[in-house]
């Protein structure tokens, strides 16, 4: 079993957005080499996503006010863990919405997608530095199962 | 590693369904002859998701309610999305909220199973071909760590 | 490919909580001498979850409240799978929100997470014994690619 990890690093200006990283993930799944295996894609920070879906702005819009609807920012004393001193509780709700990770078929070379898939980095709590980690795991050669 | 791909097809006759693929998911393991590993189950559309939950006509007709509470079909025009001349958007969010994929352990060549777990395709947006990808990677023969 | 598989019992005192398993994973990791791979950790029950979050006291009755306001408990006759003889229909539910389970990288013998990772067990229906699996798959030496 070989194995390739790499790290993405973001800051985004504002402290919600999504980013597609499919093509950051791509070279480093071609850099691998690996022919047959997995690809872990994660949030490596409590208050981002990692998620597969379409690449339409439109819909970034929805998810962006659908959040929004059911995990608030404001007002951010309805929160306990704003307590703390952070403001960013509805970031932690939000990332669970859209999940920390995904974890992709690497097939012939290559992330195994559907016709839209694409994955995204999505930042709920942004304007600091934040990483993904993206894990390739597998074979060089080809030693299919039957 | 030894791994094996497979593809599985669907096309529901209604908008949204919920159908039970551990047979099909357990025939692949099977066949892929691999004793310890991991197995990916996930949906190639973005409309629809792969989860484990509990085989059971009540709880899938309460998750329908739930979801189309928390992401309703309609009105579509409340969704940005639709202006691209779908009227899919809900779908996009639902598929969020159950999730892309699974993956499951094979312990002794096995779907390493709780007494209740079964895996589900959730269709969001049906009524065309979609496919959900099944891989199988590990070893044939058992080298277990200590 | 090297694998260890191990499985955590709880059985909570209360309907529902949330318990960092972290330092239970760490040591089933160290204990695999796998240097380089994945590690599997999954509920086995469908009315519990494993995520990573923060270990927030604050943010953990925030997560009570927010799930108990998408999905609540009572009135219990609002739900059809509670005609079976259950009352756990919101923990089947809440149980999608926050998710069945991760998959964590191994990287130099060691769970490679973020600076506030924490894997956390979430009971949503339970005073009965429940289990989850850890599986790690791997390498014991390092063969990066590249």
């Amino acid at each position: 079993m070989k194995s390739k990890t790499q790290y993405l690093t973001f800051n985004t200006p504002t402290r919600r957005a999504f980013i597609n990283i499919t093509p950051k993930v791509r070279k480093i799944v071609e850099e691998s080499e690996i022919k047959e295996g997995l690809c872990l894609v994660n949030a490596m920070h409590i208050t981002a996503s990692v998620f597969i879906n379409d690449d339409e702005r439109g819909l970034h819009s929805d998810y962006e006010d659908w959040l929004e609807k059911i995990a608030p920012h404001e007002p951010t004393d309805q929160y306990e863990h704003n307590q703390t001193g952070e403001d960013n509780a509805d970031a932690h709700l939000k990332r669970q919405i859209m999940g920390r990770e995904v974890v992709v078929a690497i097939t012939t070379g290559r992330l195994d997608f559907g016709p839209w898939e694409q994955i995204f980095y999505g930042e709920f709590d942004g304007q600091r530095t934040k990483k993904v980690l993206v894990k390739v795991i597998g074979e060089k050669e080809r030693s299919q199962s039957k």
